[in-house]
């Protein structure tokens, strides 16, 4: 029988909207938004969508007009009665009213600001400016809608047959993906593909599967309307945003060093157990290690984002050391383009040496590479930061110069600043 | 929305019913039952399930209970409305009016009659005996529902992503093929897929794909639900059974000689054009063509379903050369356990010197070797038989002795009378 009444509310509908919930994002940045919220409520800063492939030109490919209707959808979004419930009453990583009462009345209340879209040289230009709190939710949102619109616009004239053989082969990768992790002992890996997936629906297949595969292996997702849909936990900690505008609203090159340290103290404050987990490599994981305070080794854990995953696991393990702890007990995440072959070689070297967790994303769920003609939907490496707080520019060096973004003259300082030499290139597939 | 009615209607069900038409049954089928009733509607048969694949233990992987089931609701279907009314009123072959009046109101009105089931060494014993126009009629669902019941025994334990992940690259296998048979110019192929696919729906998927993956190479279906749904030519003309019986019926060895054409002469009062297809190996091809009459070399084209398949259509260029015929005029059916490989190579070899079609069966409809554990899907060799006309058994030698089938003496008998020597062993995969 058909439902006839599906079917006429499904006329209604002008757009298929790619982003229908503001908690279809990833758990830190309500985290961070959170102790923004709190800490730095007035911030003015603009957050900036920066294709760092630029062989894919999506202006090109993807209509304006499309691109305009769906972050339009995602401005009309505020959050519903359950949401609101799940975040007031969930337990997150074993604490109930990890939200509390102000921030979530606030953003029951909240819809998101403005955008601004210009097309440049086959690329868009896409701006949020606006106070931080507000304009900060934008990144996934925006991240998400760019991806899944090109992943449309390249499916747009297949056949139907075609097109659920694309999926076909997609899902048995995906599924023999699972089945060679499977087979690594003591696994502990989340989905952390939120921002670059294929498309919603296709990021919650790939949960599933992996739930079906992995069992209490996979354990959990970075995406909230996931973790509260597929009743898994909601992960994720802070990233490189918080640093970096702290880093811009600096008065001074001492200020500046101690910016990065000033973040984590303040999460402190708000925050224990696993979420104390350091991303040290803004600018520069050696250098962040070398400056440490002394009260910082005692955190849970790490956050390998860039560079060399072994390398800098190796210089967090002498680092804790050092300071009288026990690497093994010590989180070890591993984020940075992961795929299976590096997930096991990972694991092969440091299981046993510390406590090592992997957050698997774009090649969880988005990876279509060689399933379409001319390899349309090979993965591609795209990004929304923040550029400017307060007026002044944002600078991030990571521990990969493909990676690095700022003016030069202030990429330069912090250089000098941060104490950051040479740094070895990597390719950025993702 | 969940359509609530939809899921109450579904509760009603006690079993998932495999078999829900009449018509999903081949071509051919009707076609003969429409010439056995008009001919011989009082002839008596035993129609017999036989599994050529020993190692395949049916009775221990089927409950006998659901097979009951599943056959006792074959029994309980008519012919729809719909489903006469799409038989009186198509054009079959470029004819209307394929089936008569009297025909139709007979199986308007036509329940299936009983079975018979016993087990016996980890096998099926199924029969059905009574008027031969109705038994006949139990050949294709009977191994419909047994190849079904097969396939959902082997996956019932299976996770429900694992399932989707079979399904998956299953699809890309058909599809591949799909992929390949497309680049084959002039190709026409059909589905002959009924009787040994992996499940309706499945085959129903298959020929859609095919549809799809080779637009106008793709010529139709035997099955004739699917013809219907699909809006497919219904493809098909005749089988073993009709010169098995009649020469089973024969009452000296004059008669048996004659049987096999006697059959056709009666076709051909009833058919024209592409329904007038040979099929010469039921006794041997060589033998078929060295004895028959003239007029028989004007018909459309011959079907190969046994032997070596390029040894036999030289056979029958040969055979239509000698009697004034232009073999470029004349169709090739080749039908027996085809798959990419051969459909290429044969089409490379007689593309043009005559009109080559393929009904391609088991292997588009049921292809899943190699992908479940233990291969327990792989292909294997069932097939549903008139063991018995008038109380005399039947016999079928083939163009291959593995597909031999009657009692030895009435084997050796037949040998003698059609003048069958040394034939050469080909293995029967399916």
């Amino acid at each position: 029988m058909i439902d006839i009444a599906t079917r006429v509310y499904n006329h209604t509908w002008k757009i298929d909207p790619i982003v229908r919930s503001l908690i279809d994002t990833d758990f830190y940045k309500l985290l961070m938004c959170q102790s923004v919220f709190r800490n730095k409520p007035d911030t003015q800063v603009t957050f900036q969508l920066i294709n760092r492939s630029h062989n894919v030109r999506l202006a090109e490919l993807i209509d304006e007009g499309e691109l305009r209707e769906q972050l339009d959808h995602v401005r009309s979004l505020s959050l519903t009665r359950g949401e609101s419930t799940w975040m007031r009453g969930n337990t997150f990583y074993g604490k109930r009213q990890m939200f509390s009462p102000e921030f979530m009345e606030w953003f029951e209340n909240l819809r998101l600001p403005p955008y601004h879209l210009e097309r440049q040289d086959g690329q868009f230009v896409l701006t949020f400016e606006g106070a931080w709190p507000e304009v900060m939710l934008w990144e996934i949102p925006a991240l998400a809608v760019i991806m899944e619109l090109r992943s449309r616009a390249v499916l747009k004239d297949m056949g139907r047959f075609e097109l659920q053989v694309l999926y076909a082969r997609a899902m048995t990768r995906v599924w023999e993906k699972g089945e060679r992790l499977k087979r690594i002992p003591g696994l502990r890996l989340a989905d952390f593909g939120t921002r670059r997936r294929h498309g919603y629906l296709w990021q919650d297949w790939c949960v599933q599967a992996m739930i079906e595969a992995l069992g209490d292996k996979f354990v959990g997702t970075s995406n909230c309307l996931i973790a509260k849909k597929r009743d898994l936990e909601a992960i994720g900690t802070n990233a490189h945003e918080l640093p970096m505008v702290y880093a811009a609203l600096a008065d001074s090159d001492e200020e500046l060093a101690r910016a990065p340290y000033k973040v984590l103290e303040e999460w402190q404050e708000e925050h224990d157990g696993n979420l104390l987990v350091i991303l040290p490599d803004t600018y520069g994981t050696k250098a962040f290690l070398d400056r440490a305070p002394d009260w910082l080794a005692e955190w849970t854990g790490i956050r390998i984002d860039s560079g060399d995953p072994v390398e800098n696991t190796e210089a967090a393990i002498r680092w804790w050391t050092a300071h009288g702890q026990d690497p093994r007990e010590k989180l070890i995440v591993f984020s940075d383009g992961l795929d299976v072959a590096e997930i096991e070689s990972l694991h092969a070297r440091f299981a046993g040496r510390v406590k090592a967790t992997y957050g698997w994303g774009t090649l969880l769920t988005n990876d279509f590479a060689g399933l379409v003609d001319g390899d349309a939907l090979a993965p591609f490496s795209l990004v929304c930061k923040a550029v400017e707080a307060d007026g002044r520019p944002t600078v991030k060096l990571s521990d990969n110069p493909e990676k690095a973004m700022g003016p030069k003259d202030q990429v330069e300082r912090y250089k000098r600043v941060f104490g950051v030499g040479e740094q070895a290139r990597r390719a950025v597939r993702v």
